[in-house]
């Protein structure tokens, strides 16, 4: 597609500048047209017999020109030069000022590659034909044509009484507080933020933090702070610390086997962040996505059902505990500010989809969801028990990780120098992946730390992938140490 | 539930007042509790044998005292005094600095009732079998758990890939482009405006326009200019008056069977827009949701297939002419823009549900889609002519209305001094439902219009609508040049 370059090693100007003007050249002339697609820096590394850094130095020049623009995953696109045949907008200065950010890190896994990337369930334990039944069900019944028609922004009428009745009955939702359903607990979080957080407003959030979360509340303009989750969670002792130096609006919790670390908040804990957060009148949102994934252990109570003001907004889904694709969740919170969640929510998108939610509803009346939910349970322990021993047996020494007695994650932190970022193309080499610690990162970067979702691989897989990884986790710190030991001491002066 | 008051008719304090009092005691001692519901201003009028008129005053007031918050539909609950065990949050104050607005007003209506409040198709119309067809054809496929897998922002693939084929034969998408599916259109406004929007930009809508367009704008702070829509749509000469005073961000514009006029632009009118917002460096971004509803004429060519420089962004929906509770959208637009855009809807929601995207591909390529299409153009074209016919024969003298060629919506201009605010409380009454003119004014409210959305009613019910209207806005016309005459001339001073 791209006519090949004459690149001139003996030149004094570097190759990558020679290929940078080359681009320029196709660019201005309109060879290479707005929204055309440069070639993956790999594939033309190859192709010219370059270093792969070549081209990739040849690439971020030609960006910082304004002439492509890299998109995680999908690949360099052309963004400068004559956009045919007109003058046409500049997208680059139009889109520079948004303050969305990519999140997530693209990697086309193999078929038989060992993805710890992902918090999600595993579809190997869908009960596809339980399901099937459900979706029969609503459509054989006599008001499915009013599932198919223009809904509600509360959420389909009948699943919203269903889980209103469930919360009232478990204790959690009070005669003061209201019940919308939302397109999964992502865009809870967003309508919570839209009607409460004003652009410079301080928020609390758990360090290491989930990246949706992170990425939606920077993007809005809030000023994060992080608070270590530590064994029993956000702790305590550092919020207040955190408390009395500023004004937070609002602190977002995670209580049940966090994302990332797998921790879950004990019982003195959470009346201690419950009582620190209302002392500085900050509005709690508690995010109970994992909840339900308790594997072992007791049980606590939510915070909202622990909080004496009955002010607390709490998330919770059906992802975790079903079917993620189908993007089914639900908040409660006082009837004012769900009020408002509503209005939000009309003009985010009007209502979520109908289908899915009757359906849920159907799985769930008709005890089905129970039965998978006993079955996931009993795959879900199993598992975090085989990622457990594997990280045991496979880790290098010096490696530390939680122990969650629940959810989907694990959280490990390789001993030093070991940077997870930097090991991650390895990994995906060798057919495993994870993401590295640094999306998690508020305001404390650990380069060494990674999470491991294992909720989604099956015990052998588990071990096999985490057989992989330490065995390139050892090699790379292995090496390090040889090669600091064969490092000169610097001359003192 | 609530105490009856003792209320004194002789005393020299209005009985609102009185009421009111009753109730901030009632608040202030507990015996009400925040998110408690007051009784609905009827049913209390009833109890206590008073005005209704004397009952709302009275919660004006509270709620002007800031002890209850009246949510439209819903009623009135309790927001100030006690919050119980503990001094909760001042949910008023944080919700308060919220730009998110109510948009409709709620009206329950019986089941004979007919509604010409909502802009949707007829749910009479849904081929339930077709579409029980298609979902279990899903439902049977080998993929089918993937469907029910987490997924990815820009929609699900398949479908995905499939309307960007139709697009490319079609002459819409270009090699510069990408699209993207969304929750709706309401969701892919919501997702341009979060990329390409910041506070205080200036963006030129229509006057009328959707109130769902107008209300999201306001919230994100965009400072909306309303250019009047004609016969012919949009007015080009005010459009390039309106160019030539200030600088705009963004025009949006539905050319096809706008909502609320149901007006379409021209041939001549689309080259003029075109050439001026591009002049203008403007963003252009073309509603066409009811461009497949056209019932007579030719189809004119969207403004993204005649516009030279590629910049524009088109938005489409399954929703008009298929399933709106399924809210499944697309987006087409330059390559830079949907990237951006699919990285806030990974923090919007993560992606729209699976199940029904992955239906109404099954709908589309079983050719029911085809067939369903074709039997809503016939009925939607009746329905559009018992409309016509019916306000032609019913509606007062002096009424103007526009008479689309497609689309679900009319607009009607009753004769002054005509308040379809104020008659809608009447209309209601008698079992009829219209939008009245200020939910969609932007710079100019128009007392005397409303928007008559007809698609979602049969003929008959549609003729028996207009006319219970007619004899409304009649009476009401006829009473008011009554009085007029009876009213003696004022002095001159």
């Amino acid at each position: 597609m791209v006519p090949k370059p004459h690149l001139d090693p003996q030149s004094e100007v570097p190759l990558y500048q020679q290929l940078c003007r080359h681009f320029t050249g196709l660019i201005q002339s309109g060879s290479l047209r707005r929204g055309e697609r440069l070639p993956p820096t790999r594939e033309l590394a190859g192709l010219l017999g370059l270093n792969r850094t070549t081209v990739s130095a040849a690439y971020e020049l030609l960006e910082s020109e304004g002439l492509i623009t890299g998109q995680v995953g999908r690949g360099s696109f052309v963004t400068g030069g004559d956009p045919g045949d007109g003058a046409g907008l500049n997208w680059n200065a139009i889109l520079e000022a948004s303050h969305v950010t990519s999140i997530q890190p693209a990697w086309k896994a193999g078929a038989d590659a060992i993805s710890f990337a992902v918090s999600r369930p595993s579809e190997e334990l869908f009960p596809v034909d339980d399901f099937r039944a459900s979706c029969e069900e609503v459509m054989a019944g006599p008001d499915f044509a009013s599932v198919l028609q223009l809904g509600s922004p509360g959420g389909y009428e009948p699943l919203r009484q269903y889980l209103i009745e469930e919360s009232r009955q478990e204790g959690v939702l009070r005669p003061s507080d209201d019940l919308m359903i939302t397109t999964g607990c992502q865009q809870a979080l967003d309508l919570v933020r839209r009607v409460v957080l004003q652009p410079g407003d301080k928020v609390l959030v758990e360090e290491p933090v989930y990246p949706g979360l992170k990425n939606l509340f920077l993007e809005s303009g809030a000023d994060l702070t992080g608070i270590p989750v530590q064994t029993n969670g956000m702790d305590a002792a550092q919020l207040e610390r955190a408390l009395a130096k500023a004004r937070y609006k609002a602190l977002v919790i995670t209580p049940n086997f966090q994302n990332p670390t797998g921790a879950t908040v004990s019982r003195a804990g959470r009346e201690s962040i419950l009582r620190l957060t209302h002392n500085a009148g900050a509005v709690l949102i508690e995010n109970d996505i994992y909840g339900e994934l308790r594997y072992e252990g007791e049980s606590l109570p939510t915070l909202k059902q622990m909080d004496p003001t009955g002010d607390s907004i709490l998330l919770r889904s059906f992802s975790k505990i079903s079917f993620p694709g189908l993007r089914v969740g639900w908040v409660m919170g006082p009837r004012a500010l769900i009020g408002r969640m509503m209005e939000a929510k009309q003009l985010s998108d009007l209502h979520s989809d109908q289908l899915s939610q009757a359906t849920l509803l159907h799985f769930a009346l008709s005890g089905r969801l129970r039965a998978h939910h006993a079955h996931i349970l009993q795959a879900g322990g199993e598992r975090l028990k085989a990622a457990v021993a594997a990280c045991e047996r496979y880790l290098p020494g010096g490696t530390r990780f939680t122990r969650p007695q629940g959810g989907m994650n694990l959280w490990v932190r390789l001993p030093e120098p070991l940077d997870t970022s930097e090991l991650l193309g390895r990994a995906h080499h060798e057919g495993v992946g994870y993401l590295p610690g640094k999306y998690f990162a508020v305001n404390r970067p650990e380069p060494g730390s990674l999470r491991l979702s294992f909720a989604g691989v099956d015990p052998v897989r588990i071990e096999k992938g985490i057989k992989i990884l330490g065995e390139i986790f050892s090699t790379e710190l292995e090496r390090q140490i040889a090669s600091r030991e064969r490092e000169p001491a610097p001359a003192m002066v």
